[in-house]
């Protein structure tokens, strides 16, 4: 699961940018729905949440920033009444003008009225918010979703569907995204399948979620993904589905199963959890070594960590306290603490490490900041060795697909040899999980999906969709949603 | 000066738009400045507010919901850092998107960043917002600045002041308007002149501002009003001056020298508290009372009955006492104080009407739902005859450039006699200032402006710009900035 | 009125300590209405604010920082039913325990529950409470009440009409108070009379108050000032009262009809408004000058100015405009702005005192920080000459009975002759108000009130009750509320 | 760990009262590092947060409500420089004055000023309370601290040690309690030691707080637990150690290690985590059940389960997701959710318990409300067999020590069989932990503790300490600090 690290302590993972749902259910209180589900995708964005809710006529929306808790309250909910919503959670990077990028983005055009909320990240947006601008089109906003409303709208002159489907031919890149009119709710998955989206069902409604959690948590009934490049539009005909006339190899982010997704979901039939403990036996498998105690740099590392242990037969500890308090808002420790700020986050303990030749289990390192502390923190706590065992290759290349793992500069691995890199961070001995290996995983479970399915571009640097060559003055820097 | 009074407790005024200030000047505090600046327009607007700054490479931006003292703390202020600035304050009407709504509008283009921010309400803007929609225009608020900041956009291929003489030409109704890019700002008014925008210096810097009550809290030297129809651009070459091609007469709104402006402000070379006190006077001549004393409905009154008080010799006191800190979020009477409401705002000062014959000022009577009970109390206090004077004429018909009046069958003096409301308001006698006698002291105060200079349209059903025909789903209600 | 200017912008004005309004209303919504009277005493105090509430069984209470309106909303006011209410409003220094310090103060003690909002200052506070402390009582404020209050849990072993009056033995100094029990309420004065208390009756209900207008407020009839000594008690058997056995002079503080109190209040059977006008027609006797208008610094010194204005026949007029928007957080000018930063919330109107010989009228001078700064606003407005004229004789000492006139060498007054005042506020002439002028007037406005009556400590230094000789660690600054 | 749910979701756990840290530390910024020492406490209570910092001469504090990062910012913690502070974190009911009650309590007193900051309950406070009233105390809070500050001031004659020691002789219960004076901090740990209290030293610093894991997070090192009736003073001087006079066998509260501490704390020479994993084996010794996993409530069941995994060599697996946003201020999930409104907080992961035998490892069963929605959600995930196992014995009797286990009626092993327990909660078996074999546990851990050492009355109804025998109009319900 995506940690909870503020901006104001950082911490060494990347940054997943969003998560939406959408509910086309009349007779329910959609907008309380869409709320529960969108604490259920809270992992997914911490830094601002909106709801938009149609009652037929118009479109209302409420945002805010921070937690979902944090942006509504009981008042704003019982104002928003309907019958279709969508919702949306917004990791971002800071800026003046936070709150008018928070999704979903609501608009009036020819027709009516109209609001998108979209994960993903555009590939040729300054390409297509440049050809909108020659026309006269203006922004407001730095995000890619603007140009695809604005795509919409010029294009919606007779429907709604047809309009989405030229807009899909325009735009490259990552989205899985939902489109709501003042009556109906599409949710749409770009041709590659980059990023998540499900169907639900609950009683007589459906429901559209970034993950299969949200519909446990809202306790809807899992139907199926939301295919590459398909359509799916619920309204009051029920669900019909248009398939992209868009080929494209698919290209599933391999990093939802490794860290972004929570545990509990099913992401293209796939288990995120049995995808996680499969890693950890074969990291067992790839490298075993002599020791006392397996433990995981909670959480996102634990289910890898249980896999090994139950490959290689070394029991499994809680070997590090992780405090649950730490929020977004932080404080500067004083200087004398600074050297020793992850302790404000995570402690060892003790009595489980001891002593002992210790396995750490993480599932990845990005900058590499973090992992020298905490091996620091198990050799202060008395551990004999620290094996760094990682359950993902080495990330070497940056993502345009939504994911704001920086600049290729300060990824690590990009610019260390993997020797390098266990110096630097003190360890005994590091091993990094093969692609080969991960990839044979991923196809373990489920075998119709050979490897080429998943897109690796953070390790191999494959990238299955063009990437942005440049930049201009209308583009933002991390990610486009 | 405008009331302070909240929605939550109704007041019966005219409720003024929108205020705007702008300071073209490099290597001084343009944000703090800005700030102060609102501070003295704020009388015009307490819904929102909002600074956009240019630094020469963007534009940042900061709006909040209420007071300016509520938008802005030090930290945001400290963060806008630049050498032009503009700022608005807010009357609006209730709504989930508020604060979508605030201003200034800050947009990218083809050409870089521009920032909006509008006094006034355009009479055919349902129009063009259709035109634009049409060829595709998306709009994210409700108001007519978004109107014209697409036609900026669509215009603004080769210089914006050329974008914005051809904006002038689709544009009709009232705004007094601040346009600034990165590095320059531009004040314009409309060419009938409804709206107030002077000009000042402080050192080498320029301001705009709707009333030169700015430009003294800023410490700022009067240049000279804005001309109606005139474009005046600020940058490194000093003040440039278009002169619009576009011919109108001039219309100015007569209601800005009534109520809406502050009395320590000068428009278009009148200073607004001597207007006043002439308006006080002539409404001695016309309604000469035999009472005992003079007394204002505070503070907007007061002026007129001091003039009145000085014409008749009739001795001016203060005889109700405002309650300054009743704001705008408002808790509910319990039941039995419901009837008296009006008097958490006003009360009598006994020793000063007890026994007398008193004429009451006020400057106008909009629904007329609180001069009966300022009627009633000062009764209560002993008062022997209270003869109402208003320094205005009855107010007949609706406003569309940019004041909330209301719907006209809400207007008090369109459905009923001038007997049928002092009955109501069960005053001794009532009396409104002739449109005549109004006209005349206009044209005392300066002679080269004709009575057919100002707009009386709410008086007289007088429009000198064309009103609205019907509405569309674009059309919000109220103002249009 | 007492101004509403900030800490954060210096105003040049005594500051009354605070407020208390109690309600004693079975079968009422006491907690709604006590709120409302909180709005009509504002003025005696905006830092905090506080309800508690007998509702036959305990209480409870609610307080805040801030005006009345940001320390309640309607939840909080919703939850506190009741038959008793007592009601404070309080103007405090800064520290680190503000909140810890509001009033009421509700405490437990042998025989149940007690609230108390106190107004006034006691003169021996320190001695009590260390005689207090001597036998064990702790302190978690630094406020003059918890004195009395461990003063009255020491006495009240028998009933608390009881306690109270030996409470009244023991502490000296200026008192006008409230004491609820869980279904009681009692008013008290101190012997002097130095601060106001008034009684109402709304209906069946009794209502205790600082001054009259808040019984207007309520739509409450006035009944009598509490007595100087006098402790009155609300309860099921109707009003009952208890004269003191303390024989002392009456002294009622004069600065509360020279500027604390609103005008629209009677305090001991005088008009605040009538007496205030007086005062300026004393001042036209007996200082006469030949002018051509009176203005006043609003709002007041304005019914002097009117008083002086009749008396002398020259004409009054709005002369100085006050921007009713500047509130309690101030965000500081920059430094080009600093020097005139009284512009912010007074700006002249030109109109009025260009080319004039000017009379400003103001109620007092306490530092003279801001005279100086007022005189040089109207000179560059174009004002010919500036009379500055008091309408009360110069401040040369302290108070020491609830009033925070800062040290006295801070007093102008108490080191300067009125001629080097004269001189430093750049006015063409300065004139106080003589002291036999400013008591005959107040004898004219009760001829049974002898000019003994009042306490004229901070002009003539002879304090009618002793003033406190050195401090201990104890002693807070300033007010003892 | 102590769970983090909301009073607005009630989750069935026992409720921790109140966690303490201070620090002696001229030189160092001892605000800073009491309040990162309070993050590490957060887990020991949640309404509240407060520190009290003395500078030699008198004593700031600063208080609120809600999470450490809620009650401060980097500008409140910048004020408060000195060189000794204490810091408290505080679970409480709901009530009108909860801020009132929030810790340190800080008073002024004959000698000066000092800081009280407790963890604990008196069971004899109601008497203490009533023979300080009949002396004339006034209680401004409902809280035991308000109590022995009381008494400390009475005493407090002589030093601040020996008004310590004669409290100590007074009051009954539990007490771990730093007392501050201006420059001193002394740490206090009831005869009993009920709760616990350590030693750490950073530098010249000396630290107490109530878990080790303050100190870890401070980089402080551990020195010693405070023993059972021991006072320890550190100032100028050092560390200085009183022993106490008062015989009382040690009676440790033995939910501390079950559930209440964090697992990264030693507390009386004992790991937490360790005495947990070791209570899991002996489970599965005590109870062993043919299964095919392992899995926990998160978080605090899973070292036991860990263990129990360990010592039965069925695979540990994580079975549950936790939410970890789902916050404090919780929004009703509508009608149709709310049957399953456990899932917001917990889903099950389906690949990790479908079609499996599953042991379900919890801590402890209070009411029982939730294990049977746990047990629900597993079987509807497609667990084959559910075999619940609680690692400590059926909770019986309240607690009077600190701890709100709710009235007796309400705890489900109080009125229902174990069978019984078992239908309600659906489960296949439902086992707890022998008392035996849970002190034969605690005894392994460290020997010379005999198991007599352990209060164990919410299992035993053998109550080390007197209980209260009725309550008065004193008596708050819940905790006493």
């Amino acid at each position: 699961m995506a940690n909870e690290i503020s901006h104001g302590m950082p911490w060494d993972k990347m940054e997943e940018e969003c998560g939406v749902i959408g509910i086309y259910g009349p007779g329910k209180d959609v907008a309380r729905l869409t709320y529960f589900g969108l604490h259920a995708l809270q992992h997914r964005g911490q830094e601002s949440a909106g709801i938009a809710i149609g009652n037929g006529e118009d479109i209302q929306f409420n945002k805010g920033m921070g937690l979902v808790t944090e942006a509504f309250n009981e008042h704003k909910l019982r104002e928003m009444a309907g019958q279709v919503a969508i919702g949306h959670v917004r990791y971002s990077t800071t800026g003046s003008s936070l709150l008018a990028n928070a999704q979903p983005l609501v608009f009036r055009y020819l027709k009516g009225m109209m609001a998108v909320a979209h994960n993903g990240n555009l590939t040729n947006a300054t390409e297509q918010r440049h050809n909108l601008a020659v026309t006269g089109a203006v922004f407001q906003t730095t995000t890619d979703t603007e140009v695809i409303v604005n795509l919409l709208a010029r294009y919606n002159q007779s429907s709604i569907e047809e309009g989405l489907m030229k807009t899909m031919i325009d735009i490259k890149g990552s989205y899985s995204m939902l489109v709501m009119t003042e009556d109906r709710l599409l949710g749409v998955r770009d041709p590659h399948g980059v990023r998540p989206l499900c169907i639900g069902r609950l009683g007589d409604a459906y429901i559209f979620a970034s993950e299969s959690c949200a519909l446990d948590t809202l306790g809807a009934e899992f139907v199926r993904d939301v295919e590459p490049g398909e359509i799916v539009v619920a309204d009051k005909r029920g669900l019909t589905s248009i398939k992209s006339m868009i080929r494209a190899p698919r290209a599933m982010c391999i990093f939802e199963y490794i860290y972004f997704a929570r545990p509990d979901s099913n992401i293209d039939g796939i288990s995120v959890n049995r995808a996680r403990r499969a890693m950890g036996r074969q990291l067992a498998r790839e490298c075993p070594i002599d020791a006392d105690v397996v433990i995981s740099v909670p959480d996102s590392g634990t289910a890898a960590a249980i896999g090994y242990a139950t490959e290689s037969g070394i029991p499994f500890e809680e070997g590090l306290m992780k405090n649950r308090y730490i929020g977004r808002t932080f404080i500067q420790p004083s200087q004398e603490m600074r050297s020793q700020a992850v302790r404000l986050k995570l402690n060892p303990i003790v009595k489980a490490v001891e002593g002992k030749r210790v396995i750490l289990i993480d599932d990845s390192i990005v900058r590499g900041t973090t992992s020298g502390k905490i091996v620091q923190l198990l050799r202060q706590a008395g551990a004999k060795e620290v094996h760094m065992l990682i359950s993902s290759p080495p990330i070497t290349h940056p993502c345009y697909y939504g994911i704001d793992t920086s600049v290729r500069k300060e990824l690590i691995a990009a610019t260390k040899t993997i020797e390098e890199i266990r110096q630097a961070i003190g360890a005994d001995s590091l091993y990094y999980l093969s692609e080969e290996g991960l990839l044979n995983t991923m196809v373990d479970q489920r075998a119709d999906l050979p490897a080429e399915s998943y897109c690796t571009a953070c390790f191999s640097g494959n990238y299955p969709i063009d990437v942005p060559q440049g930049v201009d003055k209308f583009t933002m820097e991390g990610c486009g949603c």
